[in-house]
């Protein structure tokens, strides 16, 4: 993929599909849950593991610097941040726990999430109830479904709210939050803004500056179509002081004396020593791969692909689609009528070629589901890759599960 | 390698270096930075990256369960555990920071650490103490230079100390610590015991069993051979219930209702959902390969090798060996009058064949450097499938250095 192509005219389809070995294979519509890694990727994974093999891990390690380097200014401009606000971690939820448990909150402080915030999120917000006498609230939603803007603003009223955690794109659905709006409001009200974007990064524009998030967490495999156990966390520079990393290793800090260690100045104090350096590598690749398409270009894709499956998706007779929101992404998920997810999903694997979606449960985002009387959807996302043809093969595969 | 290998004569070293790419390539003297990863390692992590490619990340996943299930088990019989006191976590850092900060610690604990402690292992306690009113002891050394069994158990008197945190072997030297009976003391002493078995797991037989640590820390990249990014942490049973993971996922716990949260109820609990799931198969090949090979073969060989460098080092003019203790192990540290240890290591790396060796500087084991006067060191740890000719040729190069 050449840097030239950058938003210039439709995306070359089918090269982005020769591109994908495993687009001659599946017909993936599980890219919320890990993409399909593109050719340079893997490549890049797999030829780093040989290096290691060849000379060694440190020895190789100390080949790659400069690209690892060039990994921090990759992610940087894709968020519109400075290397220095990166720190490379192995997963989201390591790199939100990292950060929020970084938050200086004390007793009597309160917390405000999302109805539809991911389970492993409220749950570490539950974790630190238990060490801090600290207040959860959740923000109501509007009547699109989306966080509600003027409760938000009136609960921000309290002196107590110290911060806001707010997942950018649910895993449970295919809303997307007004992120923008949210960092307004708490920029005017001086609390903590926490942003996960673990569903949003890699399909959506994602600007640190125009959303105005302190920290903001998000993976490497889903629409960034990194490897797997790869994940970042960007610290806002002005406030990273006023963060103390919940753990500290050699990375994160110096060993100055018996009794004192010096964090690093930058946002790697929420790092490791050790990585998955060859996992990091092909991070790189991967945001640089999604640079080079430009990330307007391909969210257009994704929204008229996706507009066009849930069309499809509602038409079929006993089909419901469950997205709520004003503006909606690449993951679609709908319920059948009388057929469970379970079925579902094993039914789709079962055709030819082999069609992948996942089911998203009540426990992942249990207010969410609960206040919609859901306890399981089926989930479809969609990719920029993804054609127009295999939509309309997994849209006549439900319709048939559908008349059963 | 098949398991009919077991401790049955003398190591097949040919066979071990012909599964090895890196031995055609290097001298590798930093298996206890990150050993060569033998080829089925190399190629089991390889083929899971393609089959992620190739049918998705998850997908990959699915087929890969029962292989999955079955790195516990490895790990279980290498250390004498039970598959369920094991979680797989991505690397020994992050493995000793999620179960030291589980520790049920109160203000007034008093922490009992070694001199030659890991300098993350310390921050960590450091960490501890911005929370908490803890004391942080360090137990002198013998004057053997290992741990002071006596000053232990006259410290254990005090009934405030909590836990005795211990790094089996140190980063910075060949030392061997007597963790069986620190073991009996603390548990005599009804205190917790925390042993980071980083640099000794694989090259050394750990039994959790006889050792009677209740936490174990681990990396898969050093002595087991295993891929970067990977590591575990032993729990054991009985003490489960008194741990509360400072993070708490999707993975480690199920949400329920909107203000609890119910842990899983074994040491998975400390896992995140997301992982490098080719690491980790890596990582299960790599402790079956040891299996097969036996620890007690591979010990003795080990333990051969580096006595061989230490005598080989001292016979040196201007060379001094630095590692204390009453055992050692693979790992050799030494100085060389007159000569840097960065310019030592790259003078090494610019033989032909290449030599790999490390440094280890003082802020990584700031007590037990400072106490011996020492900056820096150069650490050479062999592996058993290095040569005897692969270390006189290294002894002669580090001759003609010290000539120099």
């Amino acid at each position: 993929m050449s840097g030239t192509d950058r938003d210039q005219g439709p995306l070359d389809l089918q090269r982005l599909r020769d591109d994908t070995p495993g687009c001659a294979m599946v017909i993936h519509l599980n890219n919320a849950g890990a993409a399909l890694m593109p050719r340079p990727v893997l490549d890049t994974v797999v030829a780093h593991l040989q290096r290691e093999a060849e000379i060694g891990g440190y020895e190789a390690n100390d080949e790659a610097l400069e690209r690892l380097a060039a990994v921090y200014r990759s992610l940087a401009v894709l968020i519109g941040a400075q290397p220095d606000e990166i720190a490379l971690v192995e997963n989201a939820t390591r790199a939100f726990d990292m950060g929020f448990h970084a938050l200086p909150l004390h007793d009597g402080d309160v917390l405000l999430v999302s109805m539809a915030d991911y389970g492993s999120n409220y749950m570490a917000a539950l974790r630190r109830m238990r060490d801090l006498r600290l207040e959860l609230r959740v923000v109501p939603n509007d009547e699109s479904g989306q966080i509600s803007l003027p409760a938000l603003a009136a609960m921000l009223c309290d002196p107590h709210v110290r911060a806001v955690s707010l997942t950018h794109v649910p895993t449970n659905s295919g809303l997307v939050q007004p992120a923008e709006d949210v960092g307004r409001l708490t920029k005017q009200a001086g609390v903590w803004f926490v942003l996960d974007a673990t569903q949003s990064i890699g399909q959506i524009p994602v600007d640190v500056g125009r959303i105005g998030c302190d920290l903001l967490a998000a993976t490497g495999r889903k629409y960034l179509r990194g490897p797997r156990g790869t994940g970042f966390l960007y610290v806002r520079r002005e406030r990273l002081d006023e963060l103390h990393p919940p753990f500290v290793d050699v990375r994160a800090a110096e060993w100055i004396t018996p009794d004192r260690y010096e964090l690093r100045p930058d946002a790697r104090r929420f790092e490791t020593w050790e990585a998955n350096i060859a996992g990091l590598l092909g991070l790189g690749v991967a945001v640089d791969y999604q640079l080079a398409l430009g990330i307007e270009r391909t969210w257009m894709r994704i929204r008229a692909l996706a507009a066009r499956l849930r069309r499809g998706l509602a038409a079929i007779r006993g089909v419901t689609v469950t997205d709520p929101g004003e503006v909606t992404c690449g993951i679609c998920t709908f319920t059948v009528a009388g057929v469970s997810p379970e079925h579902l999903k094993e039914s789709l694997a079962g055709v030819q070629p082999r069609i992948n979606v996942t089911i998203s449960t009540v426990s992942s985002t249990l207010l969410d589901m609960e206040s919609r009387g859901l306890a399981a959807v089926v989930r479809a996302s969609v990719h920029y890759y993804n054609s127009e043809r295999e939509l309309d093969r997994f849209l006549a595969v439900v319709a048939d599960l559908a008349r059963r």
